[in-house]
């Protein structure tokens, strides 16, 4: 279905070249200040055409926020948003309409459904993220109230990847930072062209990424996150772990093909005296020392820094003629013309902080059900 | 919460020390026949003492059809397992009733919930998982009436890695193969004490599982899932992709850090060029070539077999003395005594087989209801 | 939460004084045909201002499909739909801004939110209903195609009531009606200002609204619902009784305090020997005799018409002098002067046939997943 | 399905000549003192062979615990309850294997699911309902923390209704009772035969059913329910209303055909100057005098107190002889043995009190995370 969440539910709905798309958010709390203008500036960070290295389609993604919202506050009832598509130039997929293109979802919506809008991959486009980012700022401004932050940047592009020890230094894994601190780092990764904080490493992806586009093709790359201020307790055991969550919502973002949390898979490698972090004691307060765990513990936080990272496929579209066949068959050679990202990831970032956001937040709230006598106040 | 699924709904409950753990399915249809012993012979292979690389724990785990099955048959209402816990040692845990055991979620429950059952980690023991087996026994006959077929292996321990040529031989990642085939391959995986279909290979894995267990350690692994017989279409577009419910099902076993599709992680370094499947035409049906994409596009099956691995992390409970503290943050040195498996990655291929079986036949039934005029039966 | 259904999911949205309201429809399968002007026809004949017995409000009311209907088929994914606000004189409202009216919610949305859209209604207005109305446009057309049709109409207001032996000549409670009839029977209904199938009834019913509206008062009444063509099956037991789902959703729009189904009330004075229907055999099939039930047996459609009844409260707004309180506790006397429909009921017939088309819906697809083996072609 | 609620939430199973029936509770909070008595006494409430009134079937309903408490306190983990099925006299059932039963499930079940377990109506049995009672009896323990009490009662058998004046002076509808007084009349409630507070008017209320059950037959009844100490603002706007999730979850019990708030249906044939609330100003709080409503305004709560009445028909299950059809169409004529209650709204009063508790704590709980900046210590 296109919903997510329990108690703070996003539905999104649209196709990338029909009226619009939007999202209803269900289950945010009255008493919340809210603009449009806090939406749209995470839209902002989105949206294509901010570099010489993203597609320079002209998707403004002006936010309208519909429903939800009285005199500059949340009213408790649906927060309804609204994106309209202007830069609509559906005549540029007339001759893809019969044509499965690889690394798409073409062949599969028809297979499913028997029938598919086929201008701009529909509903299967990225384009249906946008809606995650609105709904995201939102679930961000509840988090920032709690004192938690979610930063996500660009870790790795083809095999340009930033140094652990340089990361560990601006985003450390095992001890928390300020918000003050946490703001600047953001503002340090969304003012690189792709959302690395490392200015050296950015240099180098960024010639790696023009390479890619000079030949017609796309290249892969890892996003990694690291989330500050988290509580102790987030997290449902079994089905409503806070790793099963964050996986589940972040492998349904199309371009995304693998999670892992902390060591990830280098843990098959490892012996158990190597990767269980043992606890300490720290200012009064039970810690876990390392964090090879990234933050997660039996599926509910630590209270250490929240740390995972997702890959993301190349591109599929790109201009390098493909082989493949259209709907009756038939071999074809296929050039993708139209206007796209020669590595997605570096848009994929905001999309990937956002749905981060969003768990977060819908497990704050279950975690305020959980107990008995114990302070609730949010 | 404690549910799973949407249309084929699975709620377990229960502690590892408790009086048992059990599963209520919800949704199964009227008409399967179905036994205990269906179930039974399912919950075998993922018990503990079967060989001496795991813990010689008696659990004999034995499931009690407590509802839902009329004269052998399932009635449409919902069916309750009850497995009882028999070998509860719990005397074991009374020395462990004040200390956080490192790479356990003993604080993160204490944190959250303010009380937790010590007993051999309560409600965040693996014992969990043998309800998700058995519901997931109940997922497989139904699957095997469309022809799908589930297989999960362990493809890496330590550093001994099954070969992917090797492998690809044996369960081919872009062709199908057959149920008997298929049957077969199972039958070889579970004949090896480590779950690996390879013998030369299970015999190093074999042999790296003895030398952590007696240097008193444990340690990680992978484990592979290939599925074959999948209908194109599986899977909704956006937050009910194929690969997000994988995700979300798979991470919610403890002791999984990580999942890959397809290619995976080595996607970062790829080009779209060598990343994407081209389509090809074979024997008048339109099928993915090379499927490095695991099976699935856009969220939604390809009719290509699924090709998925997860990381298993080294147990956390090893006699090896480790640092940590206790409920009163003193540090204290712990030494897990206990009955524990030195990698238990060997015991949780079955518990990844079944869940992936609850996956499938739940987004099965979805696939019903997504277009009309199509032959819906099953 | 603002959702409704489990596999034809209805989520609605906004204030009757906001930008717009609207729903998103998940669940809808692909390939039916879908245009605005399906659901307009159904908004038109919800809207006020048919007559001098309705508000003379010029609520629009004119639907725009933004998602999910691709070259006039739907598509299977999300339908949203959005109908603006046009006539929104709120400056009507700007005196009752601090005053609680009686028989409204502005109290209790104030004493749950601590904040309130208090013009109009905001989000507990009777306006929400039209999205209800519009998603269950897209419900009847399913309904339609399986032969099932659901008639509502207006029973009784104040004490003029449709006789019943009258009543089951036009829509009887034991046999069906084909299509046609009840085509020609609903075509009866919209065509009667009061929504009464008996012209002299209705007349009677006209005489007491305009009586109350003179008075500057209003007054109540009672709907009734007979569908016609519903298979035996369609409903869950335990939770989801289709008795239960009706009573649900018909009970969450704002003027409905009451239902009953079959003899309803009247079973606390009647003997098992009376209130049972034996079964008897008809046409090769067996049907229940009398239908008392109203189509429901343990929760189970019986294959015999559906029948229930709803009552609606007076139009809480009256120009009538009421006393009342403000927010500071303050006496006053309140006059409501707006636009104000005198008997609420009559409008309310479309709204209460929608929602039993989208419960029908609902659980027919519920119905589909029960059983194995069984023709599920739809 | 057979889950119920979103907060606290309750899935059951089993069938009435099964192994036994169930309860899993998900959702309740960490910290509360619970013990199996706590639950036990309210199933003995509900028990039969109470008195010659009801069934002298000895279902002594021991219900056991088997998860989510420890050492006396729920741990925040699903509480599992089982009841074991004893005196089972299937038997009993046999010569009705291939009848179906007037007022009763089989043809509905056989129809829907084309198999039934047909040992005392299966899954339909009203058996069932001891799983809400057992799960009930957990919510009116965190009820009462809040000072939040339900009192159900008989208020008519057969034509003899309790005086609207009496009950007044008993439960009155417009103003509080006190804990204490709440508790004392629910003693006499339940210390009543009939489960009617008014001696004489209980005394009737025997008689009428002594009567039919001398004819072999049966009667029905209403039930009222009175809820004290409810805080204004519990139910959500539009689809979770407070009467709607009522009206929803009582009508999901098999013997309940109609549910009304406050005036109810006589709201038809009222004007809304008499129908209105007035609200006052009472010891510094605003309050709806009268309370006509019952209690919800808008579908939230209004701190008034809750009223409403459920028609329970007449136990389906008679001796005097009916007319039916087998299975093949066959006429046939039944005379129910067995051992049945002659008026089931006299057992069916704890069931309602405990749904009520279930809808009441599963609403407060979502109440709690509707606004920012409240106090939310539960």
């Amino acid at each position: 279905m296109n919903s997510f969440g329990r108690n703070f539910r996003v539905t999104t709905w649209g196709e990338s070249h029909g009226v619009g798309i939007g999202a209803v958010i269900d289950g945010c709390p009255a008493g919340l200040p809210l603009s449009a203008e806090d939406i749209q500036v995470e839209l902002d960070l989105r949206k294509p055409g901010q570099s010489d290295l993203t597609t320079p389609r002209k998707e403004s993604d002006t936010v309208e926020i519909l429903s939800g919202v009285f005199q500059g506050t949340t009213t408790g009832t649906p927060i309804s948003l609204l994106i309209r598509n202007r830069d609509v130039r559906s005549s540029d997929y007339e001759t893809l309409k019969e044509i499965y293109r690889p690394g798409h979802a073409d062949f599969t919506f028809q297979q499913k459904y028997g029938i598919r809008d086929h201008r701009g991959s529909g509903r299967a486009s990225g384009r249906e993220t946008a809606c995650r980012v609105a709904a995201g700022a939102v679930a961000k401004k509840l988090l920032a109230r709690q004192g938690m932050v979610v930063l996500a940047f660009v870790r790795q592009i083809g095999t340009v990847s930033l140094d652990p020890e340089i990361l560990d230094t601006l985003a450390p894994a095992a001890r928390s930072l300020s918000l003050d601190e946490a703001a600047s780092l953001r503002q340090t990764i969304f003012n690189s062209t792709v959302r690395c904080p490392h200015e050296e490493t950015a240099r180098a992806m960024i010639e790696t990424v023009r390479g890619v586009a000079e030949q017609d093709d796309s290249v892969g790359g890892i996003i990694e996150v690291r989330a500050y201020g988290l509580p102790a307790g987030l997290g449902e055991p079994v089905f409503g772990k806070l790793d099963a969550c964050l996986a589940g919502s972040l492998l349904s973002i199309g371009a995304v093909k693998g999670i892992e949390f902390g060591e990830g898979f280098r843990l098959a490698a490892l012996k158990g005296s190597q990767a269980n972090d043992p606890f300490k004691e720290e200012e009064g307060r039970v810690v876990p020392a390392a964090n090879r765990a990234g933050g997660v513990l039996g599926g509910i936080s630590s209270g250490a820094p929240l740390n995972f990272r997702v890959v993301i496929k190349p591109t599929a579209s790109i201009k390098k003629p493909q082989d493949t066949v259209n709907m009756r068959g038939e071999k074809t050679v296929l050039s993708v013309e139209g206007r796209h990202d020669p590595c997605i990831a570096v848009r994929v970032v905001s999309v990937i902080e956002h749905m981060t956001n969003l768990v977060l937040v819908d497990l704050f709230f279950s975690q305020i059900l959980s107990t008995l006598n114990k302070n609730k106040t949010f």
